[in-house]
């Protein structure tokens, strides 16, 4: 164990870059996991973080100490920041006591072949920009048992610290794939590539989407691109018996994965 | 019009703490609206708002200019800001150039009879934190046609600027009562009393919404207070196949009132 106590040390320096800076996770290829539940969740699926970033408090923290005693702290190195540092560094109110330092796992090393995930059900996203909307869709397609997300360029950061606690683990259950074509991988997937719009001919409750499907949801504001939503197959809306015309990306998402669900269901 | 270029002044002084301070809001009663489209449904709804509040380059925009010369601007007391004075008070990253100061309507003057809105499909919320959830699932809440949304203590302030913005209009088509008793509301309402849980015997998808139906809803990370548990009458659980526990509250939120819209149009 080493002791961190200055915030001009190098390392702490370097560490907190990384909750803020999307260009410092992409340079390096690191981000960090805040709390001990996001971190056990990364160990079950992918093994040890590299460094494990525990306050002074969180050295006391029952779940904590039994966390570093039998799994991971074993492996990784552990490095006691005071508590002034930790609270600095970590986005989380309530300091949790516990974050790692992680590379970005490539999407091919993520294991979702467990749990029944299913590789004809993919979801397409383009230009989604707030991390809470992104990382509540991540959370969604993985209890929903997605294997796939693409993300088009100018989507929020899916490794972001923020959206990362917001998709409450959902990142070890799903291959992301960042700065994806988008409209290629509509054209090439085999199966239904189904958009919701506001208007359509065809509800969502009048498609059948037994079948393997990449559902495709655009920008908060814009909606999709005409070049992405000429590679879909079906456009679709979500009723709105209320006399309101558009619903919050990450809840048209969840209705959506949601209603396969219910089909697949019967 | 009046101008301001001042932070000292003192009509900017009380201005800008009502974005942040919920205090400020309740001791005055009085909130603010963020951009043309949140303006225009509130007078579509509730008539002028007191006092705009213009930046000078929104004096400039012609939906603006519009808005000013055709309706509210007339009845309302119009103050020009400088645009850096706009920049600070605004929470929006690109102003919008308007903002309207309201008086925050009691839930009765709010006219839900329109648009097909139903008294017998509420809502209740319980210790919902985040101003970005609570928004979505009232705008969730409107789009298919609640009528009525029961908060309790320690819910985030449902008029804050934030959970205006995220609600997108929902407000001012929702009679929304804050501070209330949520198991009072649950033991009277004359109808099912449905909450979801991790695990209950019923799934949503076997569970009939076509009747009067309250879903009650809790805190993120708690779930539902036993008092409140108790005061339901009936508990499902949302299936997940993809093996996570788990949904955000507004994304569950969402499923639940779009599958009522599903088999109410059957």
């Amino acid at each position: 164990m080493k002791s961190i106590t200055s915030r001009d040390n190098p390392f702490f320096r370097q560490f907190i870059k990384l909750e803020d800076s999307a260009r410092q996770r992409r340079t390096t290829g690191l981000t960090l996991l805040d709390g001990i539940h996001l971190i056990s969740a990364y160990y079950l699926a992918l093994g040890s973080p590299k460094t494990l970033i525990v306050s002074e408090s969180g050295c006391e923290n029952a779940e904590i100490k039994r966390f570093l005693a039998e799994q991971a702290g074993v492996e990784a190195d552990v490095i006691v920041l005071s508590d002034v540092l930790f609270r600095e560094a970590s986005l989380v109110k309530t300091p949790t006591g516990i974050m790692a330092l992680i590379s970005i796992p490539p999407a091919a090393t993520i294991p979702v072949h467990k749990d029944g995930r299913d590789e004809t059900f993919c979801v397409l996203l383009e230009a989604i920009q707030d991390p809470g909307n992104l990382g509540s869709i991540l959370r969604s397609a993985a209890a929903t048992g997605a294997s796939d997300v693409y993300l088009s360029e100018g989507c929020a950061d899916a490794w972001s610290p923020k959206t990362l606690r917001a998709a409450m683990s959902a990142h070890f259950l799903l291959r992301i794939h960042e700065r994806s074509n988008l409209a290629e991988v509509a054209r090439t997937f085999n199966g239904k590539v189904i958009a919701t719009v506001l208007k359509a001919k065809l509800s969502l409750y009048q498609t059948r989407l037994t079948g393997p499907i990449a559902f495709v949801f655009g920008n908060e504001g814009m909606g999709l691109s005409e070049v992405l939503l000429q590679a879909t197959s079906e456009q679709i809306s979500i009723p709105m018996p209320g006399g309101t015309e558009s619903l919050n990306a990450a809840a048209a998402a969840a209705v959506c994965f949601f209603e396969r669900v219910r089909q697949m269901e019967r």
